[in-house]
């Protein structure tokens, strides 16, 4: 019996991977630093996804359940990995709980931290109560209560999705683009405009980056169904005239100063490296890209590896990426860990 | 012992799936319809690829050599599949040359076909030498006669790329976007500049799509230590004025018409389905998406899958897709396929 396989991260990649291993007869220990499954999409409330339009607790939820049920897959819940030494095929782990567990290769589906708004202040977010993120407008949606002003309740009447913030910034040190945001405001517009039909919803945008099948599919969707705006432009500011928030900025089509009025500002915030990456890197002895994630191997033939053989990445762990494609990577780290920890020993039968 | 896997495409997907399938010791028979593998990056002659920054032939050079070599792969070239039925497990497939085998599960990887920018008549493909695509420009670098006008062989002073030909052009029956021509155009105008210090390089474009990670390696690099100009524009007409190639067009942040002359123009061809996928639907029983791509399954659970059980997905087939992303959805493939072939057999030893 080959050993398992250790898994960190319980998100849409880490659930992928121990499915993916359980099918093939791999056992895989899960570990989790929260108390659930589910990373991002359950954990922040996120509401209908990309691209599959259905909701979030559904989806990623049978994936949990799906991992849950499974005798092959060890879940270890509000636990971290604290020590990890050893090579492919005969690696040890020490948790946070004091146990150490054996594992023949690792895979680190660590994800993301979600960029807080308070570090672009001139964007109104800590001083307007009316001012949130898309993880908190699609909190609204998946929680029943349905989009409405923190202030005071009301539906809002006009909606603004301002894109970029805190991606594609280098004065706040985030060079890098978050990569979904740009289609995730374009489904989250469709979602308000489903909810609220009398709704005036704007997405400001320096490019817009709804890429292949999506441009169709959101992009023209969002616009010819429903009726979604969309401005080029630079954001100066968000401001409040007393009634209602001001987005101040530059039409950079007509090259003209705008300035609208909107009831609810939604900032379509950015993918972060995972705040614990120092740590983890330190932990597992693996190196970091120069943005802070966790580094992959640059190359085509290996693209699951880290700095350390038997130790492999996917999802937003890498850097900004799509539910779908973390599911691919999750899979694909999978065949790789597999590979590390038993080779060809599988040809056997 | 179980059935081999039955892998249709021998691309950075295809190549990938197979070598997957060998670390675990299970077979595979790898079928191409051309004479050798390596599919587009080696069959076109591209040059220095998205994001390893290494010339194709050498990666995937290697990639085709890793697969060649291994005798857990029986590769057949100038093939195709002419029947395939039964079920997970145990399908029998044709092959043209008039062989059958026996295979646990398929993965079609079966890619993409470049637009032909002779259907852009306006643009200047096919009126003018000196109009070519990034295929051709890549080959003019990977081949050693680097970049040079095809009418007199004259170093160009002034290089135009026209993203977006055959993409998100509603006109000719493209709704979607091709996800990578924005990054590979950046890294095409780097090399460019490489070549031709004093080359002016221009990139039309409607919105970059240098996304995630991409965004400061390409899009910021080329323009800050490469000197590349990036204008948004929407393209009227390609013409000549008998000594030099005219591009006329909006430029779509000033607002006003611009003609500017230029020796060679370069069009970001975009990712058309595969011609062939008519009769890959048919002969393998599975649906195409709305764009006539091979259906992926839209869920979370079974991202490889398309309609049919047993038949996996991966790569371009998909739709307008990258490289490392083919390769990725190649390894996940191939976990699938391992699943669907062998299932939790694989737990006996």
């Amino acid at each position: 019996m080959s050993k398992p396989i250790l898994i960190l991260g319980g998100g849409p990649a880490g659930l992928t991977a121990a499915h993916a291993l359980s099918t093939v007869g791999q056992k895989s220990i899960l570990i989790e630093k929260e108390d659930r499954l589910g990373g991002a999409p359950i954990l922040s409330g996120y509401a209908k996804l990309v691209p599959p339009g259905e909701w979030a607790k559904d989806v990623i939820g049978a994936m949990v359940t799906r991992v849950e049920d499974n005798d092959l897959v060890d879940i270890r819940t509000s636990s971290t990995v604290t020590a990890f030494s050893g090579e492919p095929g005969a690696f040890t782990a020490s948790l946070s709980d004091g146990t150490a567990i054996e594992a023949g290769a690792a895979v680190l589906c660590s994800g993301f931290t979600h960029f807080d708004s308070i570090n672009k202040p001139e964007w109104g977010f800590g001083t307007f109560e009316d001012v949130i993120t898309t993880a908190q407008a699609e909190q609204m949606i998946s929680s029943g209560q349905g989009i409405h002003c923190p202030s005071d309740g009301r539906k809002p009447e006009r909606v603004a999705i301002l894109l970029c913030v805190g991606s594609r910034d280098r004065q706040i040190g985030r060079e890098w683009c978050s990569k979904i945001c740009c289609t995730v405001s374009s489904n989250l517009a469709m979602e308000i405009r489903e909810e609220l039909p009398n709704c005036h919803v704007y997405i400001y945008y320096m490019d817009i980056r709804t890429f292949g099948l999506y441009e169709d599919t959101y992009y023209w969707k969002s616009q010819e169904e429903y009726k979604v705006k969309y401005i080029k432009a630079r954001i100066a500011e968000v401001t409040s005239d007393g009634e209602r928030l001001i987005v101040k900025g530059e039409d950079t089509l007509v090259k003209r100063p705008i300035t609208i009025p909107f009831d609810l500002v939604v900032h379509a915030i950015g993918m972060d490296p995972n705040v614990d990456n120092l740590e983890i890197a330190a932990t597992f002895g693996v190196d970091l890209e120069p943005h802070g994630h966790i580094g992959r191997a640059p190359t085509y033939s290996g693209m699951s590896g880290t700095s350390r053989p038997g130790v492999f990445v996917a999802g937003a762990a890498t850097g900004p990426e799509t539910i779908d494609d973390s599911i691919a990577q999750g899979q694909a780290a999978a065949m790789a860990a597999l590979a590390a920890a038993r080779g060809p020993a599988l040809a056997a039968e």
